[in-house]
């Protein structure tokens, strides 16, 4: 079932072998394999892939599929917030469609594990939820989905909140979310004692949004370890943007960046270009765990991201100077396994026995196929042809 | 001779009209236009832009039609500005072949003006130059290239480099270039005397390379404005990449940014996103002519560069956190018609009266155009078709 020889690919730009995939997995990579009653693909030399992770990203907010939307949105975090739920409302959004968009476009690039955070309000309350919940479930075969309840206008400030959070967690999200306990709850005891009384109860992991920068971030930060360890949290808490890592004062910055090693925080990233950002090489110097998201694709919030997390590991490139090959390789590889394994999951490298999670690109070499991020010409998920050519081979909606 | 009406395009995403081009120009603009005698083109609805201006580039170093470059080089400027100098010896690059291929690919995207700097150094002398100077000689109808005499090796750390300016001068070059006084050349007032007194003796302008950030950055500056002052080039010298322009010290940044307006400084960016950069709505506030540039191609600097200004328009917009519609289309037009003037050549916009130097894209809107860098159907330059579909229909060597 679903077996697959495929032909004459370069496994991350190396010789070109064949590859073998026996449920879901590689089975044999060599040259010049054979096997008896399997589908045969020619890979035509393309260089082969591990499959993309998108370890932060919002299926509920995507606009594809819906004309231009014109931004006129004021320049504060809660200008933005609350603007997109008036959209959201306006147009009768439909998260299970609009995930369904964005999902098979993130495929159609290749990514094979997405996290995603979902709005959970007093206004739609779990509807977005319930929406992508259907859509993992229909695409559970080819594209794993964990899901966030992600409070986006705030927990304290909006009273309700919790209560529709303990109910994500039992409906099924795999995490809590939370945001800027500070700058939007202006609560930051409160969000930071409920979020993580609320994990514990459901024994589920946390990945907070952090935009707070410079004192502000590392004291929320502070705030974030003291709860890890009061309830045991170590290596179960994800911060995203972290924008605070990015503070100039490198003493207080290391200290924060140690104490995420220390406690297996991982960190999330989308390494935006105007914005302080953690870097990333020092993150990996002090052993913090780093996985690359896309964040938003084309909604209310800005147009700029597009799904493709090979653009990904080149804005990851360009936002941390990274010029030579081996450091545009690293780039990939967080976009990639090393995002997946920093987010809980299996890795998923091209070897023999890990999962047939890849994809096919042009480039003469790793590094161009990045820097051009290059067309896709096929993309393989759980074993699986899911596109080609850039298409995903399911209908979208 | 080359007269073109071209029917059914949006200019800047506005309502369909036609376009009729005559001797160059741009005669006249709208709906149902008829001429006799004249070669028809179908715009099929696409959005027509202003054909886009590489304010800083360089034309003499990329590595465009050959292997992929492993690019395994060190740290520091110097040991960028050393290994340069040895790959181009070790392939024998050809300046003239080079620049070609570069040249071709940017008019390919729609870009109609380039300012490119050629290095000046003491091993090739002015070889590349007379390269570039062919080039431009045979795209002389087509495409506009000024170019920048460039002491990329040093000026005053390598003697008989400012006899060689004095000559590319001469022989055509028309601008003077300079590079880090303090850093590179650690003689900040020799280099600047020397730079302003052959500026002057040629009458031409002055594009200086300023990589040093912060206070020493904010030095050397003050330096150049003295300069332009003792010699009168109010408008007629341009700054290119001024990171200290992106120092955190309000007033004191903003001390220099008022003297680059007062002196008609011209700042040149490329929008990186790991280092400071002026922010381009704080320039524009305070009336600094800018221009936006590709910098190098493919070459032993990096791999990121495509000769893509529409691709460069998105980055800006990244870089200076430019989500609205309005923002993102400043964006282009800094790229575009605002870069043009920004270094002293007519403006192109899409005007009755103005040169007919513009493209066609895919998209909505502008704003979708720049963040996807839509593919162009079709590029005008000069009044003539010059590519379709992404390919210059001149041969590529």
């Amino acid at each position: 079932m679903n077996d697959l020889l495929l032909k004459s690919v370069r496994p991350w730009g190396d010789e070109s072998v064949d590859l073998l995939i026996r449920d879901g997995r590689i089975a044999a990579m060599a040259p010049h394999l054979t096997a008896e009653g399997v589908e045969v693909i020619d890979g035509k030399g393309h260089i082969a892939l591990p499959g993309l992770v998108d370890a932060h990203t919002h299926l509920d907010k995507s606009l594809l599929g819906w004309p231009w939307y014109r931004n006129e949105v004021g320049a504060q975090l809660l200008d933005k917030i609350d603007n997109e739920r008036q959209v959201r409302q306006a147009l009768g959004l439909d998260a299970q469609v609009q995930s369904m968009r964005h999902a098979l476009r993130s495929l159609a690039f290749g990514t094979t594990l997405i996290r995603s955070h979902v709005d959970i309000d007093t206004e739609q309350g779990l509807k977005a939820l319930e929406g992508v919940i259907e859509t993992r479930r229909r695409l559970c075969e080819v594209l794993d989905i964990e899901l966030v309840a992600f409070p986006q206008s705030g927990v304290m400030r909006r009273p309700g909140t919790i209560e529709l959070l303990d109910r994500a967690l039992a409906l099924g999200a795999d995490l809590l979310g939370g945001l800027d306990p500070c700058a939007i709850d202006r609560d930051p005891k409160g969000q930071l004692d409920v979020l993580f009384e609320l994990a514990e109860k459901h024994g589920k992991g946390i990945d907070l949004h952090l935009h707070e920068t410079g004192e502000l971030g590392a004291f929320s930060m502070a705030l974030i370890f003291e709860r890890i360890r009061a309830h045991g949290m170590q290596g179960q808490v994800s911060i995203s943007h972290a924008f605070c890592l990015g503070a100039p004062d490198w003493q207080r910055t290391q200290a924060l960046i140690d104490e995420c090693a220390e406690l297996g925080v991982t960190i999330l990233t989308t390494a935006p270009a105007s914005r302080e950002v953690p870097a990333i090489q020092r993150l990996i110097a002090a052993g913090v765990p780093i996985g690359v998201g896309n964040d938003g694709v084309r909604d209310t919030w800005g147009p700029y991201g597009n799904a493709d997390m090979l653009e990904r590991a080149k804005l990851l490139g360009l936002r941390n100077n990274l010029r030579r090959d081996d450091e545009i390789e690293l780039a990939l590889g967080l976009c990639s396994y090393r995002g997946a394994r920093a987010i809980g999951h299996e890795s998923r490298r091209l070897k023999v026995g890990e999962r047939a999670d890849l994809f096919l690109a042009t480039g003469e070499t790793v590094a161009e196929t990045v820097v051009t991020h290059a067309p896709r010409a096929l993309v393989i998920s759980h074993g699986r042809v899911v596109a080609r050519n850039g298409e995903a081979l399911l209908p979208t909606p």
